[in-house]
C-alpha cells in the first residue's frame, strides 16, 4: 500500500459548508498543495510550517484511525486538504469507505483529476476567484465537469468570494457550468482572529452583504449561498 | 379562481433552513395552522394578532406581487406558514410556478396530505417534538411519507429540537423513515429577543451543544445538524 501524508484524523463533528453543509462526518486533512491561495484557511498544509506532524498512513492506517476517533457513531468521511486530489493513492482509502458503507465528501479546487473522483458520495470542486491570487485553468476545469457530468456523479461547484471582483469570476463560473449546482461563500478574512465573538459579528456582516449582492443581480438566481458554520461555531480552532 | 389567505410576500432573500438551506428563494407566507406550537415562531399567521393584515389573494394576484417584489431576479419560491397544506387552492400557485419555470419549496408539519405535494420541488415534512406540546399523528405521517416516497419525490424530513426529549423523538422520526433525508435543528427559544448579538451568541451555542449531542451518539449517524441562517443573519426580524 502506498502511504498517504496526512495532518488530522478527527471526528465525528459536522460538515460546516457546501452541498452537504451540517453532516455528521469525520474527517482526514491531507497534507501538500498545487496552490497558495493569499487567504489560505489550512496554509499549514502546504507552507511547511506543519512538516513535523505529517504521518505517513497507508489507507488502511487511516481506517483504523477513524475507527479508533469514531467507533460506531459516522457513517461519512470527508477528506479535505490541501488538495487531496494531488493524490493517487487515495484511492485506496476510498475503496475501504464504499466496502463499509462509508459514504464520502472531498472538496478539491479543480487543477488535477483523479478517477476516483467518480467513487466520491459529494464532490465539491472549488475553483479558486482571483483575491486568491491563482490563475485558473480552464481547460483543465472543462474536463473535470465535463467528465463528472457525463458519469451522472453528484457534485457541485462553490467558489468563496471576499469583494466584487470574486463576485464576478463566481457569476462567470456559474454560466460556464449552468447544469452544475452552484455555491457561493463567504470568505474568512481573519484567519488569525482569535476573538471569536468579534469574529462571528464580522463574518455575519460580510454574509448579510453577500446575500444582499446576491439578490440584486438576475444573473445570479439558482444559487446557494452560505457561510461556513464552523467558523461560526468554533472560530479558527483547528481539529473541529 | 379560489382566494389565498396571505400574510407576506417578499424576497428575494434567502431560505435560512433545512434541505436547500441558503437557496435564493422568494417567500410567499400563508395564514392558519392547525396546530398551536409552544414555541411557534410565526404565531402571528394563527394566534388572530394579524388578523387585520390577511390578504385574500388569487393565485395570479400572488404570482403579480412576486414579480413586482422580485422582477426577475428569482427562480426559485418557498411557500410558507402556518401550515401551507391546509390550503387546496396553493394548487394554482404551484401550477403557475412550474409554467413559468420557478421551482417552489415549502414546509409543513405533516399532519395533512394535499395532491400538489408531487409538484413541490423541495419538500420538507416536519413533525413537531414533545416541546411543542402537540401530538403525531402518525398515521397520517406514515402515510404522506409513503405516497412522497413512492413518487420517488424529493423531500426530506425535519425535526426542531430544544431539549433531549425532543432529541429522543427525533432519533424515532429517523429510524422509523430511515431512507428519507434527516436533518435536525435548533430551535430558537427567544422569538421576542430583540438583541440580535445575545441571541446568536445564545443560538450558536445551542447549535454547538446539539451538534455534541448528535455526535455521541451511534444512532444518529446518517443526519445533518443545521441552525436557522435567518436568525443568525437578522435576528427575529420579520420578512427578511
Ligand atoms: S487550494 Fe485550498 S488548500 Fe490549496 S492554497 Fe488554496 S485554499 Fe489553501
Ligand atoms: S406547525 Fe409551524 S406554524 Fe403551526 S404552530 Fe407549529 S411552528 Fe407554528
Amino acid at each position: 500500500m502506498k502511504k498517504i501524508p496526512v495532518l488530522e484524523v478527527f471526528g465525528p463533528t459536522i460538515q460546516g459548508e457546501g452541498m452537504v453543509i451540517g453532516q455528521k462526518t469525520m474527517f482526514v486533512r491531507t497534507a501538500g498543495c498545487d496552490y497558495s491561495c493569499a487567504w489560505c484557511d489550512s496554509a499549514f498544509t502546504w507552507d511547511g510550517s506543519a512538516k513535523e506532524d505529517i504521518m505517513l498512513m497507508t489507507a488502511e492506517d487511516i481506517w483504523n484511525r477513524l475507527l479508533e476517533a469514531g467507533g460506531d457513531r459516522f457513517s461519512h468521511v470527508t477528506i479535505s486538504g490541501g488538495n487531496p486530489a494531488l493524490l493517487a493513492s487515495l484511492k485506496e482509502l476510498i475503496d475501504i469507505l464504499k466496502e463499509n458503507g462509508i459514504e464520502s465528501a472531498l472538496e478539491t479546487q479543480g487543477s488535477r483529476w483523479q478517477d476516483w473522483f467518480y467513487d466520491i458520495s459529494d464532490l465539491t470542486i472549488s475553483p479558486k476567484p482571483p483575491s486568491s491570487g491563482m490563475e485558473t485553468d480552464f481547460e483543465k476545469l472543462d474536463e473535470i465537469v465535463h467528465r463528472l457530468s457525463e458519469n451522472s456523479s453528484q457534485f457541485s461547484l462553490k467558489v468563496v468570494v471576499f469583494d466584487d471582483l470574486d463576485l464576478g469570476y463566481a457569476t462567470r463560473i456559474h454560466h460556464r457550468y449552468p447544469g452544475v449546482p452552484f455555491y457561493i461563500q463567504t470568505g474568512n478574512p481573519a484567519v488569525g482572529e482569535g476573538d471569536t465573538a468579534k469574529l462571528v459579528s464580522d463574518l455575519l456582516l460580510d454574509y448579510e452583504t453577500l446575500i444582499d449582492k446576491v439578490c440584486e443581480r438576475k444573473d445570479l438566481n439558482h444559487v446557494r449561498v452560505l457561510p461556513q458554520l464552523h467558523t461560526l461555531v468554533w472560530g479558527n480552532k483547528r481539529g473541529v
